[in-house]
């Protein structure tokens, strides 16, 4: 198994032939829409479809054409990067180019992301290309989305590196955690250690919240120094050649109470009895209810605030939703997270989390860092 | 002076004076613009209103009522962080209970930052809206950006200890930048040291671009090692209790040859020339044309491909622009970028650059790294 560098740039490593076979899928949904073109301006999604990965470009695809635009920085990077696109260098807003085409081209409706794309940007689309005569801009930003949820070998492989190397990581950084380190400084640590280790760098700021700060479910890691008697959230993940990770542990420092023993425990049976009942066609509603009915057991139901996992990928958080009123059966190949919490203010958190693939031998957790429950500094 | 400690969550440090001070110069434009509601979505700007820092809240200012709309993960942070709002959980999405607020308040016009809010987003705010008898959501962005160019004392002693802090990270990491080493280890070590000394992070991606890799304008930092008689840029920037800093260097590794030597100087020339031209009055496409007209005198005007500046503050991209056709005139208090470069495809880059502030006394430094043209490594 070759390790891949996430350093090096990321696409090329991918043989054209994927970019190819995701364009002829986005292609067949194409034709069920009787959608003759869409514009691609979401920069994972241009670099799902061509392997370009600016952080601006907007891409036209046609029956037999691929172009994409980009600004004079872009140009000598598209043109390395981008498998099997028409690069087209422009001096104007790439949706004024856009426009330009379409007064040309004369499509009578194009797709667009519309859950990317701002009111401003569709006005100025829909503004600059008038002269068209009526060219309209159907949102499809779904399709875009879904054509992602399901993995192939060469992003499984990438995945599970990148959760290889935040669980790795994880592990590293744990001899330092002791009672008077600051969050902060620990969050340094896991930042520069991913990134030594082949990272592109973090998937998000990496949390660190201690004590109260831990029924924060989305605090940052502050100054705040750790305390013996206390829980510790840890939520972290690398990208790797363009691929995110997201993994959470929880540790106390000390001889854990009763209280700290029942939050987390309970917490890691419903997320061992979540991760264990994946499979393709359950419906994402139904693993958030594994993980709630687990915590109701306990009584600790109101303090599950959020929902129970999300796909990862190219972004940390994508398709498919492991939440309530999701009735989409998940998919073989799709990777998600688990990550049942309990939050109870002014005492602390518990949070425990993997990233898990979902295959027909059942799930594979990508992120294996132990789960030891307590940690005496 | 006293330091700010960008790790202990930030808007507490603020006077509350500072946050209503910053509502009632809102409250005067809307007025001058009829407005009697705003909604405002956009985090940094939700930040700069209320100093609540979580990534999702819907603000509604209205007369003599600021109301927090947040889900259930930021109902505790909210409730410490915020400066005179009220907060209001939902278990719904945010805009639904937008729209649930207008039906009941059936505000005729409601102004909304569609520069931010997605085309899926507005369509979803109007529907949640329907019952409220026609409101119609305004586009004013733009009105919260331009709140935003002018600086207070308070942030501008931020801004100048994140572009200190950004300036002695690099000179900490300057001894390590030798041939063999490859770019993404010094980029791992620049972030590093930048979370280590108060910084939340990276404002962006650290770029290390060396040889040809730096003729791309946005290269990432990769695994190639630097090598001698090559040119390497560095740019990187800190967050600090939430506001950007932006710098570039360049250097040479080895003895500069002529090229390399040209290149610098006339990039060097005309970054300096356009600081010290820097001053309230000035149109941004002015300032720009200073860049300009010094590299064309050098003749090397067609290697620099993009524009001279760009604001900095809470976002490391904000207004105003150093750009040709900007005719705004440049204030005091505001802070930007000056970053010519010059690129060459197949040999590499120079950019040097400096967020600076303009003040009534003058250009202002904020990241006052050294310049040293060369660096026999």
């Amino acid at each position: 198994m070759r390790v891949v560098d996430g350093r090096t740039g990321a696409c090329d490593q991918f043989p054209e032939a994927v970019f190819r076979g995701r364009r002829a899928r986005l292609e067949a949904r194409m034709e069920a829409l009787r959608l003759r073109f869409v514009l691609v301006t979401k920069p994972v999604d241009v670099f799902y479809l061509t392997g370009f990965r600016g952080s601006a470009g907007a891409l036209v695809i046609s029956p037999g054409r691929i172009r994409l635009w980009v600004d004079p920085r872009y140009t000598l990077q598209a043109r390395e990067q981008s498998r099997g696109a028409e690069v087209i260098e422009t001096r104007k807003s790439l949706l004024r180019a856009i426009g330009g085409w379409a007064r040309r081209a004369r499509p009578s409706v194009v797709g667009c992301q519309d859950a990317h794309l701002t009111g401003a940007e569709l006005a100025e689309l829909r503004r600059e290309s008038q002269g068209s005569r009526g060219a309209r801009w159907r949102g499809v930003g779904a399709v875009l989305d879904e054509l992602r949820i399901v993995k192939d070998r060469w992003e499984i492989e990438r995945m599970r590196q990148a959760g290889g190397l935040t669980a790795r990581v994880f592990g590293e950084v744990l001899p330092l955690v002791k009672p008077g380190v600051c969050e902060c400084d620990l969050a340094a640590e896991l930042e520069f250690r991913m990134k030594r280790g082949g990272g592109e760098g973090p998937a998000f700021e990496t949390i660190v919240a201690s004590g109260p700060r831990g029924a924060w479910p989305h605090a940052r890691a502050s100054a705040r120094p750790l305390r013996s008697g206390e829980l510790v959230i840890f939520d972290l993940g690398a990208i790797l050649a363009g691929y995110a990770s997201d993994m959470t542990r929880t540790l106390y420092l000390g001889v854990p109470r009763r209280r700290a023993r029942l939050l987390y425990e309970s917490v890691a049976e419903a997320q061992r009895e979540t991760v264990l009942s994946l499979r393709a066609g359950l419906r994402g509603g139904d693993a958030d209810a594994v993980a709630r009915h687990a915590l109701a057991r306990r009584n600790l139901e109101r303090y599950f605030t959020h929902s129970t996992g999300h796909g990862v990928g190219l972004e940390v958080h994508e398709r498919p939703r492991l939440a309530r009123g999701e009735h989409t059966a998940l998919q073989a190949g799709a990777v998600v997270t688990v990550e049942p919490g309990v939050y109870v203010e002014g005492y602390g958190g518990v949070r425990i989390e993997d990233t898990v693939l979902i295959s027909e031998s059942g799930p594979e957790i990508l992120t294996p860092a132990a789960k030891e429950p307590w940690y005496t500094g």
